[in-house]
């Protein structure tokens, strides 16, 4: 095979310039190709022919689930594969199909409808998390701590107008803390434990907090030996809550940041990454 | 001049089927006009041109400020008039109107990005309150207690989409009682306290809470006539906060609901218009 | 087995009320249940667990597929399955999935910017339509004739706000005719074949249009056998594009409207529902 | 008084680049004022209480429209005025306001729904013009040729999800040319025919087409003469349509580019600014 790699995005971030620093190290051409102007569903598919490998880092799934299967039907490989990318970008599905699987991941409610948030008050205990079935990065997810202001919050749900935006899970709030684990391929290369600051209580890593790294330790590295058996190998973050019953899965991205998980770590997870592109293109 | 009343609604509510009810006690004839088909612009505008007045019930501004300008444009006399409309539909233009008038308002921050949000939280004291320029009814008014989960909630303001409705105002939380004044011509009619319950923190009336009658106050009634002589005459909910420093208009609105205000009193409020509007039409 | 059957849906519509009329005749007790307030994550998920069988539905793609999949991670059977209705949803994954499989489909280019839409224009020949990449009924289908009118339409899909929604297909205008056909189980139960009228340019058949039964000819059951191999059996609206190369398979709805087909062919198809799901309760 | 002047605007483009040049010229200074971070309300208003006047340039009528009535009631001279933004920034009642003044204005319909848009098509003839009555630059405005394809256009409004960005305006295409005239204080500075393209329908000067330098017609003075005379004196990017019965104002820009009527006509239109707000402030 080749050894022409796409790096698809919507932007250079500081990790896409790190992949493409590091390609030659391991006898790959590594490109950003900008993903707003592949032209796919072109049988010709001339954007993306010239690649052996598409490695999709569009930070929204939407696009970056439409990439990945339109450039496998093109017959051209992808990585995380248009599967695993589908599985990551439904939050609700993601957590029914570890659940099934064994992996433990929280108690939700899925809501479509304030008749469905309003009665996942009712049955959960304050406080509480309302986030977006569908999305990234932190984005929109709340924490409810008082019963009298969440429905003012969910106006701002109705308001979206529509269904997909709309979708949200309301989960029991499991403490200030979250592990971030970088998979790549089937290994555990980094992970660092998050906790909140004082100016947001997310502690989401792409949105920079005070972070320690892990030993790989035996639970986190059966919950990524459970990850990687329903999704494929791939590139993954795997975000954990650390919870008194143990570590459950809280959500997996599709194209991780890790700029957090590298500087908590030490790990080269821009080179990982190389040298596992450069097995499956051997 | 004649006697015949449009209705103009985006419904058939509660105060409009009252309104119809009692117009022939005042020798008038009311009609309810659907609001999303009046074809204005049309230099003949029939469907207006047969009213000697529009009692404009839109409760989106949007659509009753333009109809109200389009058919006093087309020479159709309006309630309330198309200016009254404008000055009650921003938020953050009728707090300068009063002020500049000496009618006393709450202090405010406009806030038109996540920037504007941040100084704002930084300026003034939680607990805070956020809500929409534009708009009524309560809809996304929120109440933010706690700094860690307020740039949460304002996630959703960016996910909004457009600058009119990501336009905010965030202002101190001033407790948990607002007064309620209906005013018809130049007349306050009744004028209700409305205490938040248990499940929300919102006062707005339209949103049903418990509630008293007022006597007709001296600060009150000074600030009414202080609203009417920026607006004009007109038919409004003026809602009050009561603070130590004395009463402060929080907004104006130009198609009150006054269901909770007539019970509270006992006030036959749409006899009251029947009455005014007997009056402009004679 | 048992035989209770929730109707889950967002209203209780023409097809929905004859599904409930004609149970009995099939020994099945049918009931609508509101998609808003399922109450689904919850582990004994009582909302749903009284029921043998789901059959789902929800106009919504993203309600209908959520519900799906965490019911069926409940260990509810539902029909469509979530697997089926997500191949539904998403329009270029259809297609690719179908023309991997040797059903013909027609050419599109995938839209997830301007530059792409431009692109699409450049290399297709009008007339061409552009179609929301997740979406049904025939909703914001337009055909774009002239190509100087095309970029102030996309200003449109720009102001949608979210990737979800701007996603798009850009194809070949195919004529002014389609071929609906209703699938239950893995039988076709109805055909008929929709003409534009002269006030809208679709022939979506849940705008209501000219139409004719058709026989069952060949090249329809090659086509319907080739999509039930790839969703598996179920209840189907599979829409067809008539060209000169023959059959195409435009989309594939996961909850048919059928009257107009049934109105056209005179075939009973809530009956052939009613009897399916007879056979797969028994 | 000083001569400290703030351009307030959400870019630094080439028109705020040129007058930042050309102040110093006129014994004034400039600066770029990032619309998104002033916290007006504040009754300190620090962030503008350091200018003399403050000239509004944010491409959102939303965001100028706030800031300038915020500047104004603490104390601060805007351009344009608070009232002159608001009034361009609605074209249905700005066409109300110049035709109740005797200046010529195409005819339009209000569209507030399908119902309405649907009269406007039955009521006006093709081609018509469909567009925001919110909003500038040619954005979202769309010529509809065929009626066929009209309702599918619309969905997309209706998909707008809220009453500001769905209410909108249909006309009669009034052909290919439009006359662009820069207004600065009450005199006209520069006039361009601009003729559409082959690419774009659009002639709006934002979108960039073919153009030609125009004498100062007694037409066109006449109009600009009423138009200030409505307005007020300020700097305006007034848009005309030439028809066979003469010139009819399509709208008027707030915050108008005006590279394409400097390029167009030699005009230095910076300067002519820049002398003004020298008078002004003098």
């Amino acid at each position: 095979m080749g050894n022409a790699v796409a790096i698809v995005a919507d932007r250079l971030g500081w990790e896409e310039r790190l992949l493409i620093q590091a390609a030659p190290d391991f006898g790959l051409r590594a490109d950003w190709v900008n993903d707003e102007s592949l032209g796919l569903g072109d049988p010709d598919a001339p954007s993306v022919k010239d690649y052996d490998l598409l490695l999709v880092r569009s930070r929204s799934y939407t696009r970056g689930g439409l990439i990945a299967t339109l450039a496998e039907a093109a017959g051209v490989r992808t990585l995380n594969t248009a599967r695993a990318i589908h599985a990551c970008e439904n939050k609700a599905a993601l957590r029914a199909l570890l659940h099934t699987a064994g992996v433990p991941v929280p108690d939700f409610r899925l809501v479509l409808s304030r008749t469905d948030f309003t009665r996942a008050l009712a049955e959960l205990e304050l406080p509480l998390v309302l986030k977006p079935v569908f999305g990234g990065m932190g984005k929109r997810v709340t924490l409810l701590r008082d019963a009298d202001t969440a429905q003012s919050v969910y106006d701002y749900v109705e308001d979206l107008g529509h269904a997909f935006e709309q979708a949200g899970l309301v989960e029991p709030y499991l403490g200030g803390s979250s592990v971030r684990c970088l998979v790549v391929g089937r290994e555990l290369v980094g992970a660092a434990e998050f906790e909140s600051g004082g100016t947001d209580w997310r502690t989401n890593a792409a949105l920079g907090n005070k972070h320690r790294a892990l030993a790989h330790d035996p639970d986190i590295l059966k919950i990524v030996d459970g990850v990687v058996a329903e999704l494929g190998p791939g590139i993954y973050g795997v975000d954990l809550f650390r919870t008194p019953d143990g570590l459950l899965v809280n959500e997996v991205n599709h194209a991780p940041a890790f700029r957090a998980v590298a500087s908590a770590t030490g790990a080269d997870i821009a080179s990982a990454i190389g040298r596992w592109l450069q097995e499956l293109l051997a």
